[in-house]
């Protein structure tokens, strides 16, 4: 697998309007982007910082994965993209090595990116995505 | 402050045996140092991806703090580390603007950085760590 860079790193939040203010105020660092994602339930804040952004995940549901996570770990890191060269092939990749997929094909995500997850299961606990433009 | 990129995402692991191998097999990163952290209970492994370093966390004792972050929300990212210019200048900009200290000044951590912790009860959930060379 060809991995460039870490694309970006999910952070599960309660409410956008609570966390937005201590990455801007505190960090310095600008909300360019809020994105909500019906298919996810979930309202997104993009802040790009290096060549990696911090997507934070507010969950618009109870029945959101993220209002789930929440409930069980507490706000935290969700997780983490990798950009990758070809999404579809890391994935058969991945399958060939016995790593349990989420998603058996990419599909589309947040900002346009064609994305699909890897269970924690397989992956030492982090959910992991796998992303390219 | 002035952060430059993510220095690195520490990511809480059982044990480095099992861990490493799906970093390295799997996503092809390559595992450069393996360091113990005698003061943080710790032993860590470094992989490099794009201008960020993935480091794993295994406790070394059951009274590391990382030991306690497994038990309590199972393995996952333990915390997120900015490159900022100047530790012991944003640390006084984060005190002056509410954040609650988990160092009230720079120490040594692993890789001989500069580094302080800020408490994840002021910054959205997530433990944050400043750090420079």
């Amino acid at each position: 697998m060809n991995i460039s860079h870490i694309e970006h790193i999910g952070i599960a939040v309660k409410d956008l309007a609570s966390a937005i203010p201590y990455y801007e105020e505190v960090l310095g660092l600008k909300c360019y982007n809020i994105e909500e994602v019906a298919e996810q339930k979930v309202k997104t804040a993009f802040f790009k910082v290096g060549e990696t952004k911090i997507e934070l995940l507010e969950p618009t549901s109870e029945e959101s994965t993220v209002a789930k996570f929440i409930e069980k770990k507490g706000e935290g890191v969700h997780h983490i993209a990798f950009h990758v060269d070809g999404v579809a092939k890391a994935l058969e990749e991945c399958e060939s090595k016995g790593i349990q997929l989420i998603d058996k094909a990419p599909r589309k995500g947040a900002e346009g990116l064609r994305i699909a997850f890897l269970h924690p299961k397989s992956t030492a606990g982090v959910l992991t995505e796998l992303c390219e433009e």
